[in-house]
């Protein structure tokens, strides 16, 4: 079983050094590594022997390790990622040109939505998101959109824990996160202003696939006190249909109703 | 060290089993992966219990085993493969929408063109590129650009082997092949019609990144018969310089040089 002394299995450490890289630390020496991952240096070098060799990881000119392209390849190619991704590009792009604005697409992953695309608009909003990174579920309006649509037992998990206040307009109270869960699925998309940086909008709705099953959000963001929504939830809306048809959801859902603009925080 | 009997590391079985997924067996259960993979069914389930445990495979809904989302996540998050991507695809775009053809950003990895964007045009040329796929190098105009750049000894080991005739058109004699990648070099572009794929063509140029080396490769298919090399030859070349100054490289080449149009096959 190639367990460590410490007991995790061989395959948990080798997560555990390709989760050491990421857009901020892109490569590393192996002693950096080894630190970082909190494996001893002779054990993560026995490591790292065998991922170089399999091209899992590989070694820049300077002799730090970096991902390898290999691990993209194996990861991209079977992925349910990529495909989603693949379907949605198009209309992203249809979307980024409307608004001009940045557009991303991203997917409930544990607590956190996981950012599958991201189109970026130069000299627009703050945008912290990044391809593969991560923002906490109730702190963005992808988030939102996605708790919104979730398994009761997934809202319930959620809104029962402490939640952090990134801002002033963050939304920590239960059961005012409960009110506007209900408000997002009645109007059909999130906007929140503020909620993780203040200057920041965002503004999001749903994507469905076969079976009307939410499987994403599609998302923009904009400076605050711009977000002008009798265009962009419109625009929003009909992408995010057509990405939902394209996934085969049998009745894309997103009707625009004039509706008194929710009281959001 | 966690060896097998037969003496493949853990990390190289690891490596197998996530290779057995591709797009065109995305899920597969235990056993037909076991088959696959040539491993005995016992230690793929051991292995492919620590890889769900670490998430990097999941359990699809009809209990199938399928990549898993933080493969992708971890794959993608510190990757030169999505920098690369990410620098390029607003160009990418731009030039998909002004020839309104196939368009692919290849890397060159070992005897392969490694595609890592593909944006695809409805009803155009056939276009047997897909994301994460790969085409022997000899055998697209992206290969051949990405061999007319590289250091002499890769091409001199290239050109020493015996290859594949994959159509009428395709070049398979050493000195025929030396010509061409001069000939590649010197007009800035590969134009190749139906040397993989009968009915469509092929057209590429390079990529240059810091120290103008040859990074990538950037192309278009269209129907064969319809290349419009006098717009297409410019379109591309266009976008590569502005992929190359994104990608920092000092000086970026890419002339439209008025030059008769070079004896492809």
């Amino acid at each position: 079983m190639a367990n460590s002394k410490t007991g995790d299995s061989l395959v948990s450490r080798v997560a555990t050094i390709l989760d050491a890289f990421d857009t901020h630390r892109s490569s590393m020496t192996l002693s950096a590594l080894s630190r970082r991952v909190g494996i001893p240096l002779a054990s993560t070098h026995r490591l790292v022997g065998q991922l170089v060799d399999e091209r899992l990881l590989e070694r820049a000119d300077n002799g730090e390790l970096r991902l390898g392209r290999r691990l993209w390849e194996l990861a991209s190619r079977g992925s349910q990622t990529t495909d989603l991704r693949q379907v949605a590009l198009p209309f992203l792009e249809d979307l980024h040109a409307v608004v001009q604005q940045h557009t991303t697409l991203g997917v409930l992953d544990g607590d956190d939505v996981l950012y599958v695309e991201r189109l970026t608009a130069h000299g627009s909003a703050v945008n912290i998101t990044q391809i593969a990174g991560r923002l906490p579920v109730d702190a963005c309006s992808s988030g939102l959109v996605l708790l919104a649509h979730a398994p009761a037992e997934v809202q319930d998990e959620m809104l029962a824990r402490t939640r952090v206040r990134y801002t002033h307009e963050t939304v920590t109270d239960a059961a005012e996160l409960r009110r506007l869960l209900a408000e997002i699925r009645t109007v059909g998309y999130a906007c929140v202003p503020g909620i993780i940086v203040a200057e920041a909008t965002g503004i999001a709705v749903p994507i469905f696939e076969s079976g009307n099953r939410v499987i994403a959000a599609l998302n923009v963001i904009v400076p605050r006190g711009d977000e002008d929504l009798h265009a962009t939830v419109p625009a929003l809306k009909t992408a995010a249909r057509g990405i939902s048809r394209a996934l085969g959801a049998d009745r894309p859902r997103g009707t625009v109703r004039r509706l008194p603009l929710p009281s959001l925080p």
